[in-house]
Parts: C-alpha cells; sequence; structure tokens
C-alpha cells in the first residue's frame, strides 16, 4: 500500500530496490511518529481542519497504536512501504474516512523529520547520561587508584611518571569535550520541523507553535526550506558528535589493550572478561576492548558517509536522504551498547604496580632531576645539559622523591573542579 | 559452543557484545569455508596427519553441509559464536572424534581468511560480468542514440553540442576504468592465505602449494605475516575498488536525475519505474536513480571505514578485525543488485530532441563558428575575438552544420575501439 | 639550532624530513606563542622561579618579538627548528642567561598546545562574526526579493512554489546550525593546556590559574594527560565545526551554480564576477562560486584526515601530531576568505522572474488545489486522487492565488523570529 | 593575462580568490604541458593547419621553455593566470601571431588533462621503482637476520613465535599487492585524453592518434566525454592508489615505534637518526618513523577529499577541479620523500635478541607443544585442553626446539618466490 498510489503498477523489482530495509529502520521510529500525528492532529482541530469528533478517534487511534509501540508489538507487514502507511492503513481501517485525515497538511517528508527529530532528542539525552555515568565511574576509579604510578610515555617512549590517577581522570576530563558536542547535537535536533510539508510549507492555516509547544521541542525550525534542509545537516552533525565521544572511548580502550600485553603488564581483568583462542591455550585476549575500540572507530567513519549521501545535491528533498537513516540508526544503537558494556567492564579493572627499580624506567625521572638544579638557581638549559651528561655517562641518579603539586597534576588530580565543568 | 573453551564461563553480557551479528554475516561465508576445509583436509591426508579413512569422513560430512549451503539450509544457531563453531560441532555430532581433526594445523584466523579470500573472488568476477553486460547495454544505446543531439555543459552553463551517443559511450569507456581496478582487486585476493593460522604459521610439515592448486588460487600468500596482514587490506582495497565503480555509477545516476528535471527535459521513463509523491499528484520521481546514487555514494565512503578500524593497529591479529566483515559484504551485495537494477533500467529509457532553436542553445555553436575562421588562416585567439564581439553585439548566427569527426568525437564515435579495450 | 642538542649531529636529510614546513606554518601562531610566554614568565616570577627583574627583562624582550609579529616583521630562519627555539634564540642572544629561563616548568608540547589554543580561539571568535554577517546579508536579501517567487523542487522535479524569500532565509536560518557547533568549538579551545609540560605536568609549583585568567581561557584543561589529549581532539573537532560551516556554504553555492544555468536562469551576476573560457567565447561561467563549492567541500574533507592521523595511536605525545598543524590552518584561512568572498558576491546577485504560465511550471500549485478541496471538506487523499486525475487527463487548472500563512512559510518569513534565535 | 579576455576587467578579490596558488602548483607540470603541445603542434602541422615553417617556428619556442623547466628557470609571473597563458605569452611574444596557433583545436581542459596525465604517469613510474627499491632492501634486511627470533603478538599478546626474517619479508610482500594497485593507477593515466578540448571535442578534423603515439600513451581515452570525466576519476583512483602503499608502511612504521619502546626493545637506530626531547635529557625518539607514519596516514585520508570535492557532480568541466592539483600533487611528492627516507633509515636497523627464558614470552611455544602431542596421535582439540590445563596449573614446559618448515614459515621464508612475484 502505497500513499501515492496512481492506479498503475510500479516495478516488482524497482519497488524492491526502493524500499530496501525501511520497514526493518523505520520500527526505531514508529512511536516518535505517533507521538507527532498526536501533536499534529491537536492542531488540526485546534484551527478547525478536524472536527473536535475527529480529532478523538483519531487521537484514539493513535494512542492504541502507540501502546503497541511501547509493549514491543507493533509491526510494518510486508504489504506497507513504511511506517507512515501501515499507521494510516489502520486508522483507515478502524476509523474509515477520518483516518484519512491525518495526512492533511503535511508531506512524508516533514512526518519523517519530525520522527527523527524525537528520536534523535531523546537517544541523545540518554547517550549523555551514560557518558555522564561513565565520567562517575572513571572519576572514582582515579580517585581509587590515585597513588597508583605509571610511566608516562612520549613517543612511545619512557617519559615522565604518571599514575593511574591521571589516567583515568584524564578519560574523565575529555568526556567533556564531548558533552559540549553532545549538546550542540542536541540544540540542532531540538527545533521543529513539522508542517515543513515537502519542504515548501502548505496553504492551510496551521499553528506550527502548538506543535512545537505539544512535542517539548525548545523551538520551531521556521522555514520550511531550512526545515527540510536538516535532513542530512542532522546527520552529518549527530555522526560528528558520537564520532567525538567515540574518538575518546577509541583511544582509552588502546590504552588498555597496549597495557594489558605482557609488555606492558599494568593492568588485568578477571578470566570473565577475557576470550580465548582456537589455537593457543594460554591465550586471554581483550577482545571486549578491541571491539569497543573498532565499533567506536566504525563510528568515527559515519561522518563521511552521511556527507557523500547529501553532498552537492542542489536544495530540496532527494530520495538518497533515505539510506541516512540505517547506519545512523544504528550508530545510535551501538553507542549507547558500547558506553554500557564499557561502564560495566572499567570496574573490574586490576591495576598493577610497576617495578620503579627496572632498568627501562629509571630515566621518568630526569625532569625532575633537573628541576631540583634549576630550583638550586641553574636555568633549565644548563641543568638539561648537566643531567643529559649524566645519564650518557651511566652516572644518573634518579630522585624519585618529588610531588607534583600543580593543578592537574600527579599529587593534585583536583577530581571535584573537573567535576564541577561538567555541563547541564 | 566455543573452540577455546576454558571451562569457565563467559560474562553473558561480555558475549553478546563480541559476537554481534557474526552469524548472519558468516552465512555468505559458510560454504566458502566449507571448500576451504575440504582442501585442507585432502592436503592433512597427503601429509599423513589424516589417515585415509579419516579424510573420506570428514569428506562426507563436509560436502554434505556444502550441499546444505547450496540448497539454503545451512543455518548457525545460538548456541555457536561463529560458522567454524558451528562446522565443526556438525563433523564432531556425525564422525566423532575424527570431526576434532580438521582444525589441525590451522587457526580460525586463517579459516575465517582464506573463506572471505574465496568469497571475494567470485564476488569479483561476477561484479565484472555484470560490469560488462552494463557495458555493453550502454554501448548499444549510444549507437542506437548516437544521431541525437544533447546541449553539452561546462560550469553547468550551456557549452558546445554534444550527443546521446557521447553520452552514453562516455560512461561505458569509464567502467573500463574500473574494471582495471577490479583486475587488481581480484590479484590482491587470489592469492592463498591458508595455512597461516593464526598469523605465524605452525611447526606442522603442511603442503600450502597443494592446497593452493585445489582452491585454484593463482598463487600463495607465501610469508604467513602477510598472509594476515591481508585482513583489512583486502578490505581496504575492495572498497576502494567498489567504490570506483560505484562513482561512475552514481555520476550516471545523477546526470539521469538532472536530465529528467523538467528544467532540462532531455529523457524520460515509463510510469512504472518512477515513484509518487504522498502529497503532489503530480509527480513521477526518479527514486531509482537517487537511490542508485545514494547506495553508490555509501560505497563510496566505505573505504574510510575500513581503514579507520584497521589504521594504526601493530601488526598481527586483533578483535576489530572482526568488524570489517559487515559493510564489506553489505557493499558487495548492494553494487550487485545495483548493476542489475541499472542495466534493467537504463534499456527504458526515453531519449527526447532538444529544441535547436531555443534562443538559451544558441551559443553551442559558437566554437564551430571560431573554427570556421581558423581554417579560412585566422589565429585561433583572433577568431575568438571576432565571435565572442558578436555574441556581445547580438549579431551571432549559429553554424549548426559542423560534423566533427576526430577519434571519440559526436560523429565517430569509436564505438568498436572502445569495446576492444576491454580488459579480461 | 635545537631545544635539545645533545652534541652530536642529526642526519641531514633526516632533519630536512623531520622539520618539514614547520618554520612557515609556525608564523600563523608565533603571536600567540610569545603571548603565552609573556603569561608563563608573569606567573613564574609570582611564585619566585624569576626574579623581578628577571622577568621584566624577559617581558621586555618578549614584547620587542610580539610587535614584530604585529608588524609582520617576525621571521623564523632556516637555522631553527620552529617558532619555539627562534623566540627562545632570540631572548639568549638579547638577554644572555635569563633568555634560557623561558623555558622552565614547561616543554614545547604544551608551548604549542597553548598557541594552538589561543590561536583557533580568537580564529573561531572572528569566524562567527563573518558568519554573522554573512546570515545578516542573507536575512536582508530575503526581505527585498521576498514577493519572488521561485519554483520549489523535489527529486529536482517541479514540485511546490517557494519564492527567493524562503530560499535566502534558509540559508541563513541554516547558519544558526553552524553556529551552535562554533560554540561547542570554543568552549573546547578555551581552556588552558599551560602547565601540562611534555604531558604529565611538572614537579615546579606553577600556579595554573593565574596564567588562565592571564590569557582570558574561560578554565583549565586541569588534568594535564587530558591537556596533551586536546592535541588531535581539537583538530579534530575544528574540522568538524568548520566542516559544518563549510556544508551549509556549499550547498548553498551549488544552488547558486544550477540557477545560473540556461536551464533555470533564475539569478544572474554581474560580468565581473564572472569569468570566460579560453575556447568558448560566449561564456560567462560561475567560477566563483563554484571555488566556493569546492573548497568548502575540501574543508568538509579534512576530517578524516585529523582522524587518521592521531587515530589509535595510544595517549601520550606523538610527533605525528605536528602533521595536524598544516591543513587545519589553512583550513581557516580558507573558510575566512569563503565568507568573505561570498558575502561580497551575494550582494551583487540579480534575481529574476520565472515565467508562472510556463507549461513545465504548471503544476506547482496542485498542492494548493487539493487543499482548497480539503477545506471544502474532502479527505486529503481523497482530494489527492481528484487532483491527480485531472492532472492525467490534462484539465488541470491551477490556482496560483493562494497565500501561505503558517510561520516559515512563503508570506510569513518570520525573520525576525529567525533574527533572535542567533546565538551569542 | 587571461586566454579569455572579454574587455571588462575581472573584479581583483574575485580573482585573487579563483587563481589561488594555482601558478606555485602549475611548476609541476609545466614541462608536461610543453611536451604535450610540441605534439600537439606537430599533429597541426600534419593535418595543414600549420604550415611547416610555422610548426618549426613553435617547436623552437617550445624547445626553449622545456629547456628551462629542465634548468629550473622555468617562472609563473603574478600576472598570468597559469602556466597555460604564460606559455602562450612566451611564445606570442617571440613568435608573434604565430604563437597564438598553438592553441587552435583545444582548450585549456584538454590541456592540462593531457599535461597531468603525463605527470601522473612519469611519477608513479618512479614511485614503483621507489617501492621495488625498498622491496629488495626488505628481502635483503630478511636474510640477514632471519635467524633472530621475535616473539609474534595477536591481541597485542605473546601468541607464538615469529622472527625478523618473517617480520622484514611481510612488508615486502605486502608490498606487492601495492604494486598491483599501481599498475592500475599507471592504466589509468596512460590514456590520451589529448583532442577533448572542453570535454565534447571540436570540429577541427585532428589527429589523435598521432598525438597519442607521439606522447607515448598506451592507447586513447576516445570518447571526449569519457576524456574530460577523468578529471577527478585520475585523482580519485590515484589517491587510493598511494593510499595503498602509505597503508603498508604506516603500518610498517608503527611497528617500528613499538618495537623502539623500553617496553619491547626489540630494535633500535643510530643516534643520527633519532631525535631529542626539549624538557627529557634521556629521549632518543623515533621522530622519523612517527612522521612517517603520520605522512602516510595523510596521504590515506586523501581519497575523501578527492570524492567530495567532485561527488553529485553532474558530468562536464566545473572550476571545483582545479582543487584536485594541489594536494594531489602535495602527496605524490611526500610519498616519493617517504620511501626515500624509509629505505635510507631501514638499512640502519639494529636487531636486538630477546630473552627466550623470560616469563612473559613462556607460552610463545604452546603450540608447539601441542602440535608434538597432536603428531602423536591425539587429537587438536584434546591436545589443547591438555597444554591448556598445564598452563593453568603452572606446570607447563615450553618446546623452543621445533623447526617450522612450511612455505613461508620462519624456518622457510621463500624470499625468492616472494620476489618472483613481483611484478613489471
Amino acid at each position: 500500500m502505497k500513499l501515492w498510489d496512481k492506479g498503475y503498477s510500479i516495478d516488482k523489482q524497482i519497488e524492491q530496490f526502493t524500499v530496501g530495509n525501511d520497514r526493518e529502520i523505520d520500527l526505531h521510529i514508529a512511536k516518535y511518529d505517533i507521538q507527532a500525528s498526536l501533536a499534529h492532529a491537536k492542531m488540526l482541530a485546534s484551527i478547525g481542519v478536524l472536527t473536535t469528533n475527529e480529532w478523538e478517534q483519531l487521537e484514539g487511534g493513535l494512542k492504541e497504536l502507540y501502546d503497541q509501540c511501547l509493549q514491543g508489538n507493533f509491526t510494518i507487514e510486508e504489504q506497507f512501504e513504511d511506517v507512515h502507511s501501515k499507521i494510516e492503513y489502520e486508522l483507515t481501517q478502524k476509523l474509515g474516512e477520518v483516518g484519512k485525515k491525518i495526512h492533511t497538511a503535511r508531506s512524508r517528508n516533514d512526518q519523517v523529520l519530525v520522527a527523527l527529530h524525537l528520536y534523535y532528542k531523546e537517544n541523545l539525552q540518554e547517550i549523555k547520561e551514560l557518558t555522564k555515568t561513565f565520567f562517575e565511574t572513571l572519576l572514582s576509579l582515579a580517585d581509587k587508584h590515585k597513588e597508583v604510578l605509571l610511566p608516562g610515555y612520549t613517543h612511545l617512549q619512557v617519559a615522565m611518571p604518571s599514575s593511574f590517577g591521571l589516567w583515568f581522570s584524564a578519560y574523565a576530563e575529555t568526556l567533556i569535550d564531548d558533552l559540549y558536542l553532545l549538546n550542540a547535537g542536541l540544540q540542532l535536533v531540538d527545533q521543529n520541523p513539522l508542517g515543513s510539508a515537502a519542504g515548501y510549507g502548505s496553504s492551510f492555516p496551521i499553528n506550527r507553535a502548538l506543535t512545537t509547544k505539544e512535542l517539548e521541542f525548545a523551538t520551531l525550525k521556521y522555514n520550511v526550506v531550512a526545515a527540510q534542509m536538516s535532513r542530512g545537516k542532522n546527520e552529518r552533525t549527530l555522526a560528528g558528535v558520537l564520532g567525538s565521544l567515540a574518538n575518546t572511548l577509541s583511544r582509552f580502550a588502546m590504552d588498555i589493550c597496549l597495557y594489558m600485553s605482557q609488555n606492558f603488564d599494568f593492568i588485568s581483568f578477571p578470566d570473565q572478561l577475557t576470550t580465548g583462542s582456537s589455537i593457543m591455550p594460554h591465550k586471554k585476549n581483550p577482545d571486549v576492548f578491541e571491539l569497543i575500540r573498532g565499533k567506536c572507530n566504525k563510528i568515527q567513519a559515519l561522518q563521511t558517509e552521511m556527507i557523500l549521501i547529501t553532498n552537492n545535491l542542489p536544495s530540496g528533498y532527494h530520495r538518497d536522504f533515505q539510506l541516512l537513516k540505517e547506519n545512523m540508526i544504528n550508530a545510535i544503537v551501538d553507542i549507547k551498547s558500547i558506553l554500557t558494556i564499557f561502564n560495566y567492564s572499567i570496574q573490574q579493572i586490576q591495576v598493577k604496580e610497576f617495578d620503579i627499580n627496572d632498568d627501562k624506567y629509571k630515566y621518568l625521572f630526569t625532569v625532575d632531576n633537573i628541576n631540583n638544579l634549576v630550583v638550586g638557581g641553574m636555568s633549565f638549559r644548563e641543568a638539561y645539559q648537566q643531567i643529559g651528561g649524566e645519564v650518557e655517562k651511566g652516572t644518573y641518579i634518579p630522585d624519585t622523591s618529588k610531588e607534583h603539586t600543580h593543578e592537574g597534576s600527579i599529587h593534585n588530580l583536583c577530581l571535584q573542579e573537573i567535576r564541577e565543568k561538567l555541563p547541564n
């Protein structure tokens, strides 16, 4: 069943190619499509396009379908092109002619737009909450392990002392940057596109302020062409926003995989969190963190897809936009499961003390030795030359006694100050 | 059931996260995994690791599973981690201890590698055939419509005369470039990785030349570390190769969508190939070509994903590589359906003659006018100034009589020469 | 001259390869490096690491160099590895031993980090201002041409009436989305990384709150490891942020190029803004808009570069990060010139009225006809069928009389409401 | 000076924006532009468009400019828009009216196209040679160090024995894959586009076969529209081809950086090849390999840029294509210097023997132990359980005595067979 049936039948092959897996993907947005239809119906009644009785009938029908969504019983059968056709069909089956009136003064373009806006908004908020939970977990771990030193590396070479406190809270503070972007993403999708119809509005005297309020959007995307152009723009932006978060998680997972290597051996996880090999019986592999890394890298690639699908297309709707949904929704589902699994796994981390007397870590403290000389009056450059000479001659003796006291350093992590930076 | 069972149970959440949708994706490669196992078993028998009887049993069991694949009855149930576990389970159920011997002298790493090589090889060959069919279709259309002129554009401005003959055969000749790349891709995957085990070979005296011959690979990927490194490298390359083809198809689809616009109106398609609007009753939209364009653009984005998943990982297997399969296989499935649909649709194209006397097309012939003057002895630069002056003053009269005779021009399309360039 | 001279000479080839074009790029950040050094010196004096006299000397020397930057006289000669070496050299030449003290308690890592943060912050603010200017230009144009209709397209097919008012203000409102992201970008770079040294802080009792205040950063990046990790993260984010703006500008430029085509012919520009052809004397090409589009698309590609350079690198500085600077700075320079040229050019646009009676635009009004029937009581679906039937039979008569009155539609552009959405 | 001067002056700002840094970039292709002009002039004489005398004059003038290129004296001053304008100007200065005739029967579009084809072809051949040199270096190093073991890793976990022989030759064999792609790239650019003019050919009876032979192209790009479309397609392809090579080099550099870390310590380089720190006197950093990695990753990002600039543009020239040149040429310059530096540096590698008795490497040999049991008749799965049990109980004793004898394994590297795979 098609909303645009013209009396001639579309080629079967073509139909299959054009519908694709829309039915499956649309299940993710069914709930939001119904929400928007409820607001739209109410608005139509308020401007007299629907009678109160018609509105009440539509509301009843829609609420029933909404409940099906919540209970997981809503389905889109093969005869329907998409979720919108299915819902209109159900309403018409139940209510007769009145059912068909739900499509008055809109188009599938703004129907799917508003449903996606609502879906994105709710999911970004969930992702924010999951991120904040993970942030708190990391701050707790930083606090718990703040006394345990770690070698710090630059160029993958042993460099200067670091600590588990620094390491955990570094990723926490970096998540704040990701939250800045998540909030920008939320601003984008928190603008009501409903009423833009096919991208040029309509001659109906609709009240877009009313649906905006009803759907709890912060504002309208006023211009109907701009509303239409948000298709693709939103996905491009959200892919970038999720990519930013994915970037932080991916780098953290990389550190974990490296630190679990026998050659670093700074951390471990219980056997239940590791995975074996089909050939080497001794292996306890960090698959879960590798998959976090890989899935996050995949999410980082998503923006290129979103851009390529839409780039250089003139303004106005193009069917290509249909293809934006699938991987965007997959990425949202994935990032939520990644955050959940990461938060669950990281709490089981076992931190280890490294052997500070191991020869390979000896030079971690050269800068502290230099600073001693500087405090004694030497210029940094000269002190650098002196300690460098001792290293060359093999006479260098590490001074491991120094406290690092400035803001954000090993012995002054400023966890509370970091917590206070967390945006709403 | 896991090939690396250690007696402690893996965390359920972790398991679900790590297995992902491997079962579903692995169905695409089951057939090839069995092919490789058949060759492997034969080789193991040849070096005495299996007795002839054991080999015959394994061969029987594998062939049965192979037939299931061909008939579409092969399934991977929830208790199996992947296709490899499933097959080993079935063999063991049927044959007892002998079933377990199929995994001797290899690892899941080279199992999946060789299965993917075989899958890629067969599919690239299919894609080549589909591309050649499309190439022939385009040459036929070029020949059929070679007399019909088209305005040629540069900067989207009316420029010089072109023709449907040129337009169709331009895309045909461009497909040859894509075939060069497809052949390079085939060279990559036509190297046998079997025997590389987990990426470092094994102490078994296996005969890799034998499995190479058995599986009809052109050569071996000798070095076992190199064989392992082909994971990711192959996907990166194939994504680029398919992306090249997608690029040609996408641009062609863009031209089609533009030329179907009422503002160009150079072509049309039967109603059965167009799609309507839920709001505008007059619309006959080129959705099928927009989706070809969009899907091709999505395929063009794939290489970035493949690179990002693998980039900067040190040599040696990482679980991240598991994530390469899904979208790579999806892209292969997609490009085949795109080629099929495009080849089917384009044959129904209706070409139209544009009105050569329409004012907007008047200047198509200025270069021909200039050339007249040049042939009469004027330098090109002067002739350019003279005709330019006539255009400015409004005294310009087009000379539409010229033949373009050089190789590859409107009246000398060289279709046979282009056909002869087609590589094997 | 190197800050890390060890007494043996570095291989010449290697040196050339590693230094690259840093000297040229560093000119962009010299001013900011000096600003940061001024703040750092003041802070060192405040904690007693420098005497007041030393501080005053350093301040004098730095201010002199700062003035050179402002006057465009600052240079980095071939013997210097980068801007930091050059500045330290100049100070030492002038002040002797005191000059060397400027490097106390920091590393080139946090030197370049803080200079880049300052550079990015100032430039993002400039870009914001340029964007707001362009926004106002577009709103003015929307207001000026609000009565002039444009055909609206979907699928590149004639769809429904639009207008120049809608078109101009659509891009204006979309710029607001870009500003949300620009502001998120600003939040990222408005955090002081100075004091993080090589990424692990130092044993000096430095006062990072003081330099934060001195440099007018909104807050600190507290955690020193997080500060170090902002290298790459910032560039990744800014590339995405500029890419968002570039996306809007690129699409607008695409519309312009299309609308300038003789086949649309909705707009034109004075000859001085167009470019000719070396072969076709009649051409007046929209090169400036094509280059805006192309340069914007290049900027959209930048994020992939930023991600690929940093992806999967474990935490801690890597020399690869040096490569982030060049194209990031190029993109910033480019987007500023694009905004300037676009704002300058668009004001010279000449809008044209299209012929509403031209057959190809006839069906623009079908939805308005349908709506008439709906207002008369018919369901939308039925009205759609009726008008669709008229179109098929050729009996359709357009109703071009409709006003579109709802928020954001042709006759109610809500320009003031859009202006009020503009974020600070 | 412009080839399309129309008598009105182009806006200064616009001019600067549109010309960009073309003059600088065009120096790379000047030599090839002249080569093509020489062939074009000869062909024009052969069809009687030039007299023999005119041809000889043009040939003389062009050869003089060609010599300037070879000697590095060729310049493009500010008054010229690009290399083509400059050359025509010089010819006209010297030869008068005859100079202007060089542009007969072509356009800047096919001038720059053919120059780029020639430039790409020559450079790809150079890159092939550099790659083959590097390949030989790696095979020599593999042979030289074939007895030295390395731990092999999977999941960054100690896995199975590997060797320097395997490691070096793995990268050598992988380079063969890159050569397959380089050869495909060469096929693309080895097709003569000259004569396509502005993308639609011309009415002159030019002889394209003659210029093809003269310029030593393998074949023609016959179809003039296809020739024009190769702009962008070539760059897209070459970016992918260089990206493939860059991918191999980048991964190799990553291994090197990791293996130089004190925590692996498998290799080192002479001090002259390492770089110091401005703060840590003990540092000897692998900057050269980090920059190889970073520059290679940048090259891997290039294809996205090439795609984004051209994607979804309808057929026909667009000015955006001008922007393809800069980073494409930069990438070619870079990859050549990377190959040179890498080949130079790797020869100075110092390989180290790792301590096979170190506890962390103990389990490298579990698979060899299992294989002993399998050879003794146990199934692989059972043997796996038994050795796994010993590992768990701490009773495992490594068997380090095994030879790996199959093709491509530690003790049978097949270097000669790998060498024989090298394509022409």
